[in-house]
């Protein structure tokens, strides 16, 4: 194809998927207002608007003319910015058009009617009760799975949803370490006789919490005129490079709790922020995938806002809103503290986190690939918990009914939470080595240089190149769980004196 | 066509229908979102994805399927809601249709560009700087009437955009009477030596005037799981049966100003939610165009809200939560203070309101029809204020300049202001022809009757009947200022003693 028109079809191609991303963001303040705002009698019209939107975006991404014009596009001569464009593209339109529509509406329908049986199966400690219903899901994303390729492992397939380009073998090498060196460290964790401080007791208004995380957001450099902070009951951020939003929860008891899932979704926000304003639109101006989007939280979240320096910094602001006026050390000890009872993934401590991530995902990847019944996943889930956590639930409740992935059909989602924290360290170690040691600037409330050194390496690329290739440009090696572990090590074990 | 046939013809096209509204609906959702809680760095993320929407609804109206499906209806033997069905969606799409898209994008691109112009030109007082682009968005206003019916009075065709079914010649009677009868009635007042009272005094905290607003919605019957309240610079409702939301702002030296506004708004999300929740999607579960709205609104603002009963019992509220232990009577009265002085239509008492409206209804028909030039505005402006009201702007910031419309390109608009009003008293005479006088409920704080009322006889309809039908219908009466004349004459002339 010619130059000239390799560039009329290119603008052609451009237009139309602005457009895509634009209906997907219109859907996105929809899920919002939804889930911030919506009153709760609005749910009848917001299902049928979400799903016109929904509709609307498939057919732009099924789209025939697009199909040609990426054929055309891949035989001509692009510079690599719209090279990643059309890979990208390509790679969204393919997923779409080998799913039939029908398997689409049977996947929506059935994950929709499975949200109230998981609900009342959950309240109801009756696993039997759901067992049915998550037979069907996981039989209909193995079709899913085999339309798009079935040649391919269909676990990998549905895992590639989420995190396209580090392959099933990494993922499954990078949590076998977790698996394998974490266990050790939580044991000798659990046999240790420190007692971390907690300097935390009684309850703590919400608003005082509140003023908290709002003064911890313009602490760490949180752009207020693209951005608002609202709460939610499951805390998540949401939007654009111009108006990414942040949510987020009080725990009465538990103010570090907000803190810390408040820095999180900053470390989101401060990614959608950073990405470039004149590419919004297509890809070049989007996101990376799940993988790097949550190394960007933890990053954030672990690295600064659980570190002590950052306590030294931030303790007035904490005596100032809390009324509590701990020593730094003791915050960060309360910061850190690790429980290996704990049976519920979303109140887990950084480390053990971990564990309910790894045996999450080889259930569900046993379940995808026929290697476990669904009947069976209770007593697995129990024996994996007794194995890595050395804990046991007494219900099913507390055990595999907690999560509500699975009943979204979400399989293959667990495993990039692990992989976030995984990035985020071998990150923090490269911006480390390029900018010295930033424990100073940390304790000084000086974020710029880390904040400019992610935007430069992570945040500007957009999705110009694949994870892999990302996390080569941005550390110059490839992806290791090494900096984690070392990490994860030197804290705990210092801190435990195991 | 065979009777099967219509109906799996009437499947397809009501499909198609329904697709149409969620997206106008979930613009409407990114609507309130940018004027409620978007941040300002949002806009131009926020225009793309407007736009997107707006294109997507244009494409499903114009569609050909569509304008063969109601061919095929229209011929076919359906009942009386299908019809009206049709009927609505046939007036969409044939205006959409004849008007060619280039001339769409201009007038959005103009109208958009005129934006800063305008509010510039208001600012610097300077109507000339302003005066190419209006007579720009004039001619094309007028080029769009002349796209969508050339044989017929292009201003009639611009305001049927806002009330399609009662016709220029009614408008032209009516708004013709208030001016002929409503100008000796405010002349009589200027002249009366009465003064009323006005318990108000210093400024009121904005909480304590958000709870009084929030207890007022309360009060008349809000439905607040289908709704919410919030604060924006213009206060507007929006939404749809199941989420229909209300804005309002606060005067610190004005509390009624925002207790008015609150209860104008209710009306218009009380018709809202009084919307048949099974039709949501198509016209029959849609409100009636904007003379219709502004009724509601205009009743419950006027002729509940402004009402001695009203005030009878409402002032424990006030004096609750304002501290202005104020006799009903004197509420009242400040509540219905009339000043012809006033200059700014928004700020307008109930009754030389309608001065304002007639003084714009009769220029922006001349500008449309050819019978005045832009340059001339500023002079007939401000000679119609003194004719109309016996106040002259000393600026055209003050006159001419003041409201956003014609900037907007919105010819035709404003007659339905005053048409809502008319309509209003009409109604509220209906009402208590079946039910009795009101004052007694109202004074009692009991407001389900009228809420009923209206319900029954005209939220239920949704867009079932004409506007002259459904008046017929719930009025036994063609539509008449005379309810409205009477209503004004007898409150005001009695407030004023002339």
């Amino acid at each position: 194809m010619a130059t000239q028109e390799a560039t009329d079809v290119y603008e052609e191609f451009e237009d139309h998927v602005r457009r895509l991303t634009y209906v997907g963001d219109a859907a996105g303040v929809l899920q919002w207002d939804q889930e911030v705002v919506m009153p709760e009698g609005g749910t009848p019209a917001r299902s049928k608007q979400t799903s016109a939107l929904s509709t609307l975006k498939h057919e732009l991404l099924t789209d025939d003319r697009l199909g040609e014009w990426l054929d055309e596009l891949e035989s001509a001569d692009l510079d690599p910015e719209r090279e990643a464009v059309v890979r990208e593209v390509r790679r969204d339109h393919e997923r779409a058009v080998r799913v039939p529509s029908d398997l689409v509406e049977r996947i929506s329908e059935t994950t929709s009617n499975a949200l109230p049986v998981w609900k009342q199966a959950r309240q109801e400690d009756d696993f039997d009760a759901f067992a049915d219903t998550l037979e069907e899901i996981v039989q209909l994303k193995r079709e899913y799975a085999e339309a798009i390729d079935p040649d391919r492992d269909p676990y990998e397939v549905l895992f590639e949803e989420y995190e396209p380009y580090l392959g099933l073998d990494t993922v499954e090498r990078v949590l076998e370490r977790l698996r394998d060196e974490l266990v050790p460290l939580i044991d000798d964790i659990q046999d240790s006789d420190v007692d971390l401080a907690d300097p935390f007791s009684g309850t703590y208004d919400e608003a005082a919490q509140e003023e908290l995380v709002r003064e911890a957001l313009d602490y760490l450099g949180y752009d207020w005129d693209r951005g608002r902070l609202d709460t939610a009951p499951h805390p998540f951020s949401s939007g654009t490079q111009f108006d990414a939003r942040v949510t987020t929860r009080f725990d009465p008891e538990d103010p570090l709790d907000a803190l810390g899932s408040t820095i999180h979704e900053f470390g989101h926000a401060t990614y959608t922020q950073g990405l470039p304003r004149e590419e919004y639109g297509t890809p070049l101006g989007d996101s990376r995938d799940l993988s790097v989007h949550e190394s960007q939280s933890r990053l954030w979240e672990n690295h600064v806002g659980r570190s002590q320096p950052f306590f030294e910094g931030f303790a007035p602001s904490i005596a100032d809103h809390l009324g509590v006026d701990a020593d730094p050390r003791a915050l960060y000890e309360a910061a850190n503290t690790v429980h290996p009872d704990n049976l519920i993934r979303v109140e887990a401590d950084e480390l053990t986190y971990h564990m309910h991530i790894v045996l999450r995902f080889e259930i569900e990847r046993d379940l995808i690939q026929g290697d476990l019944d669904v009947a069976e996943v209770p007593q697995v889930w129990n024996e994996k918990m007794e194995e890595y956590l050395g804990v046991r639930p007494d219900t099913d409740a507390e055990g595999c009914l907690q999560d509500i992935h699975w009943t979204h059909g979400s399989f293959g989602y667990f495993p990039t939470y692990s992989l976030g924290s995984v990035l985020a360290a071998q990150l923090f170690a490269a911006a480390e080595d390029d900018l010295g040691s930033l424990d100073g600037r940390v304790h000084d409330g000086v974020f710029d240089p880390l904040r400019e050194w992610l935007g430069e390496n992570v945040h500007r690329h957009g999705a110009r190149y694949t994870t892999d290739e990302l996390i080569r440009e941005a550390t110059g090696e490839e992806f290791t769980a090494d900096y984690f572990l070392d990490y994860a090590a030197g804290k705990y074990r210092s801190l435990y004196e195991v």
